[in-house]
């Protein structure tokens, strides 16, 4: 049995989940988010599923591969699950690029929905 | 008059607000928390705020500077707002290092909390 909190397996099995699909075949990634879902990436938003999925489904590249470095959680006052991620990524040829996440997740039903979608590249966080 | 929306306001002012005390007076956050707040530091879980007050004010540095490189917001389902801050520090002598930070903020009475705070330096978020 785990002991970590409950909280925690629902956000790192959620993270999994998400890169999971993100790398496989990203169109399946519609089912995480709901029509109340907002996505903000590198600073312009998306708000509801529709529109989320129209941006994500554009990024212009044909594969892509996240690996995580560190990801922490936690509960919230109102029963979510707050998710903050670093990672790298890899995009076909491309350099590898750090990027941090950030995911709020919702119970809607017997489903864990991300509700809040936020997405940056860590390149222009960089020197003195 | 501005035309950003509300929430973003929120976030941003909560934004500025937060590092002017760190950077100034960090044992000033105090009021920026509440006894249902919890921190994650480098991975590490600090929950209520007498634990997060302990841990920002043992550490250890005389003098630190924030300097904000990005910050995104978002409202949530359950009327909080929550923000994803990219930025730099600089404490005491060493080198200037990337962070991230995750606030949820939520409104007790007439004031905006902060319930869910997460930060990581950026260090580990390199090469192939």
């Amino acid at each position: 049995m785990s002991e970590k909190p409950v909280w925690e397996l629902i956000g790192s099995g959620f993270v999994q989940h998400y890169y999971n699909l993100f790398d496989s075949d990203r169109t399946k990634l519609l089912d995480l988010y709901a029509d109340f879902s907002c996505l903000t990436w590198e600073g312009e938003g998306f708000p509801g599923r529709e529109a989320i999925m129209k941006k994500l489904i554009s990024l212009p590249f044909k594969s892509i591969k996240h690996s995580i470095t560190a990801q922490d959680h936690q509960p919230t006052p109102d029963s979510c699950v707050v998710s903050m991620v670093m990672g790298q990524l890899k995009a076909d040829d491309d350099h590898v690029m750090g990027f941090h996440q950030v995911f709020l997740l919702k119970q809607v039903g017997n489903n864990w929905i991300c509700v809040n979608d936020m997405f940056r590249l860590a390149l222009h966080n960089f020197g003195a």
